[in-house]
């Protein structure tokens, strides 16, 4: 039976076929690798995810965890899965083998982890952000915090936060008031409440690992004066043996319309209730220099914007395969130019409008998936470049892509999803079917990790513009390099590539006009709409890379590629000529309106 | 404090400044209102809507009614509020004063369903489907059946149903097997399953009335031998009294993801459990003709539609006035050109990433409002026209826009309840705050009373061909008539008409190339494309029609208006530039694509 999570098929075209990983393990980093452990840790990942995450994932989101005042409760499948995985040694899949990880390649590393996504995206959650958390104190934590706390959490017996938001500050980060008062020892101790933590407090682990940011008094205002900190829920001693409790209290959990088998919290650091070492306030371990904590918080940020994009990809896609399963099987009316009602009804993928919705879906999910995979590999690319100026090159179009792999899938893949339930009718409505849990589900992606809009100011006002617009310039170059293959290749893919460059130029020309408007106001105010056009212009460049990679070869698979392609270019890319056209335009609607006039 | 259910002063705008609805007391069947009735109605519904329907909005979605294996429970409240509104006589408020009705015009019971299906869509569900099932049976019943099921609904005391859809018939009528023996005495008798039967079983109220669509056993195959029957729950004595229970039996609940306190059931006809009289069967009496049920349906389904369009814009707007709310109370982050980081925090509504998405929501949520009351406007124009031409043409534009008023508000409110959630950020998400359960129960309305798939055959199929075309001609002369004026306005009202009259002229060109390929089955293609285009165009015209009644008239709610018209011609018609083109390509993706491609 084919599964109905992922395809594997497809990701080996989109790993091997495409992305040529292979070639990866020519890099000392890699030389351990083969294709054969990449493919013993995709089989792998997919067989623990099929067996121990989509069995509960209906579980888990009828039964939510439960705070009594005291701790959090939450039915022991989660705990089961995530043992299980701790055994495979998945969570450091992607880490140093210093610190006990398989140091594969990040892109497969990624194709493994949206297995688990694609069966349980909320249990997925607890090692996800854990993995991220460690690579950021790999990054920027001091030996004694790797060896403390990021081998625990690769042996899998610590998981890890990141504790950004506060209730006056969300999306502005500026505006928090956490603050961490320095001690003597180097220790500092914290003070301040956390929003919207995911993984906050529960039992699974025997620690969790806080990266928590909190001012030091005295620093500058603004997020100038962002520190970071390392917060365990439980210190560890010097022989690794766990401590007192430390002073992070959960205040509270939230009650989402999905994802529910996530725990989020609202934390308290610093509240009295516990004063380890026998003093006030949560022990906090400075990463890094003091100041400089958002920099590196964006490390994890970063990973963790690929990451929700790659989460939303494999929720996308599982809902794409679930509603194609439905359409092959689900008999219903006739075709158009057969109205015998004697004739025997047809499976509703035979309806155009039908396969209309499972081409949309194809696209948008196979699309998603392979930027994701493709952010991966720049990522591999920047850790194992062989000159300075390779790496560089791939930050920088890492960097470029991130809001757009973040925002792209939570958009897309959840349009992917509504259609997956349009595909179901009625049933796909009810909750005996799993549609409507991936469109809940799938709906936290536009808001963690920065929202759209956050997505859009970082991309228009930063990314395309940094470094006098070498981000875009170097976009478009890939880009444009991808249209000379696809123009050799000839036929279908060199029309495509037509459509595609001459979508570029006018990207190109509006930026220049964005930024031409002389007030950054003006330049910003639709920079949602400029998200969204560059997103589709981006993942019909993915497309236009599958074609290529597809070239010459035959058979349903291919064929099924070169479809998914063909309908991104008719019905999808056109979508940003009235984008790009009201964006040249400096529209003012949105900015001119006023509050009193709603 | 403002209602953050509907806006009464848009309600008045609409129903007085633009339809005048005041002058349909000129004529006879309302010539005992007024505009002091029409408001008394409005005040009555908004106070009723309020205090009882409101408040157990969320709990109906915490405790969905439940099925023992014997009878449903619910929440008490659901019960309570439909008896207060029984009491009121609003279910009557459209039908004959010589059933009991206040015989009000539909511009105004429509305008009044609103309040309670932006209160509280579940609970209303009940009475909206009562109500259809009344009028089907005032144009298509007996005298009889008039008498003895009518009254009772207008009186509160009987609930009705419409009974469809079957297990392996859900949009192919053609395909149900649900057979109505004929007996002695001129009833029959009811054998089959019933499927999404909506308010299908319950304790509510004293009898149930199913319509129900079935063959006689000899008629013609498909479509046109399926008669319609009127099925009650209890038998109905001469003088009125309960008799027998029927042989309906509820066989199970289904479990939806919102919309949850209106039971959703399958229904068995005739399995055997109550023998009426004695016999086998569920004993049903014949609406009007044999085979000609259908048709006698339609007019159930296309109240139903409008209605279903008129629920998705109601909780749109709702949505939009919490999103609004939330907007001008929660501070966070600072102007794009003030970015001192000391400066207080400004209300979300300031940005214009936030501004955008509440304009984009009072443009679907004030414009599907619009198209819902102009639908009811068309039916009062038909029921009370002075003229058979009049008549005529009230119903022929009617039915040309059912497919669009029953589609749009369902796809684009439903947009509009996503972008209600992001402005909340994560707030939206969690089940603390109303928006979330907004989106859950708006996902219905793209599915039931035909999906969108069937909306777009309905439209592009049927009803701009019917009469050589006489359907579209007579659209496009209304829209043409509206531009007239808004040229005569002149300033921005004339603009926005040039580019409505270029896009209606594309409508036009674009048809006439579909029905020219000469095969339906490339014509019908992209039928859901045609559906979504024209559907922009005619919310396009509704914001026109808006300006122009605005014309001239200052202070923020006429801005307000015109920011919103300018929205939607700026950001929202230009999206029919590429789906017109696609169009006119007679584009064949999905046609070709072949199902092994999948």
């Amino acid at each position: 039976m084919r599964s109905l999570l992922l395809s594997r098929r497809d990701l080996d075209f989109l790993l091997h076929d495409w992305l040529d990983v292979g070639s990866l393990t020519a890099r000392p980093r890699f030389a351990e690798h083969s294709r054969t452990t990449f493919d013993a840790v995709l089989e792998l990942s997919e067989q623990v995810a099929t067996e121990q995450f989509a069995p509960h994932n209906r579980a888990a989101d009828l039964t939510e965890p439960r705070f009594d005042g005291d701790r959090v409760h939450m039915i022991p499948e989660v705990g089961e899965a995530l043992r299980v995985l701790g055994e495979t040694g998945i969570v450091g899949a992607g880490l140093d083998e210093s610190v006990g990880g398989m140091q594969l390649p990040q892109t497969v590393v990624q194709a493994c982890f949206l297995w688990f996504q694609a069966a349980n995206i909320a249990t997925a959650a607890y090692p996800f952000l854990t993995v991220a958390n460690a690579n950021l104190l790999m990054a920027h934590g001091s030996a004694e915090q790797v060896r403390t706390f990021v081998q625990p959490m690769v042996e899998g017996r610590y998981f890890g936060t990141m504790c950004l938001s506060e209730p006056q500050a969300g999306s502005s980060l500026a505006d928090i008031t956490t603050r961490a008062e320095p001690r003597d020892d180097g220790t500092y101790r914290l003070f301040g409440n956390k929003m919207w933590i995911s993984a906050g407090d529960h039992e699974l682990s025997e620690n969790i690992v806080h990266l928590v940011l909190a001012k030091v008094p005295g620093g500058p205002p603004g997020v100038k004066g962002i520190s970071l900190f390392v917060v365990p829920r439980f210190l560890v001693g010097p022989d690794g043996a766990r401590g007192d409790r430390n002073d992070v209290v959960l205040a509270g959990v939230n009650h989402k319309m999905g994802y529910r088998g996530t725990v989020n919290t609202l934390l308290n650091f610093g509240e009295g209730r516990h004063t380890p070492g026998g003093e006030p306030g949560a022990v906090g371990y400075l990463v890094g220099e003091q100041h400089r904590g958002l920099t590196y918080m964006f490390h994890m940020m970063n990973e963790a914007r690929v990451g929700v994009g790659g989460g939303a990809a494999a929720l996308g896609y599982t809902g794409y395969l679930h509603a194609l399963d439905y359409a092959r099987t689900r008999t219903q009316g006739r075709p158009v130019a057969a109205k015998d009602p004697a004739a025997p009804q047809v499976p509703i993928i035979e309806h155009p409008d039908v396969a209309r919705m499972l081409l949309a879906q194809k696209s948008y999910a196979e699309g998603a998936v392979a930027l994701t995979l493709y952010c991966a590999r720049l990522l591999d690319e920047e850790r194992t470049a062989a000159t300075p100026e390779d790496r560089a090159r791939a930050h920088l179009l890492l960097d470029v892509l991130t809001p757009i792999a973040k925002s792209w899938p939570s958009q897309w893949c959840l349009h992917a999803n509504d259609l997956a339930i349009q595909v179901h009718g009625g049933y796909g409505y009810t909750r005996e079917y799993a549609v409507e849990q991936f469109y809940r589900d799938n709906r936290l992606n536009p808001i963690h990790e920065g929202t759209h809009g956050i997505q859009g100011l970082d991309l228009l006002g930063r990314k395309v513009v940094m470094d006098g617009g070498a981000g875009l310039a170097l976009l478009v170059e890939t880009i444009t390099t991808t249209i000379g293959k696809a123009r050799a290749a000839g036929g279908e893919a060199a029309s495509h590539a037509d459509v595609l460059a001459a979508t570029v130029a006018s990207v190109e020309q509006v930026t220049a006009q964005l930024w031409a408007a002389g007030d950054p106001a003006v330049t910003l105010a639709n920079s949602s709409i400029y998200l969204e056009a560059v997103g589709h212009v981006v993942v019909a460049w993915m497309w236009l890379e599958q074609v290529v990679a597809a070239a010459g070869r035959s058979g349903d698979f291919f064929d099924g590629k070169r479809a998914a392609a063909r309908y991104f270019f008719r019905h999808e890319l056109p979508r940003t000529g009235p984008q790009l056209t009201l964006l040249a335009d400096l529209d003012r609607t949105t900015l001119d309106v006023r509050p009193e006039w709603f």
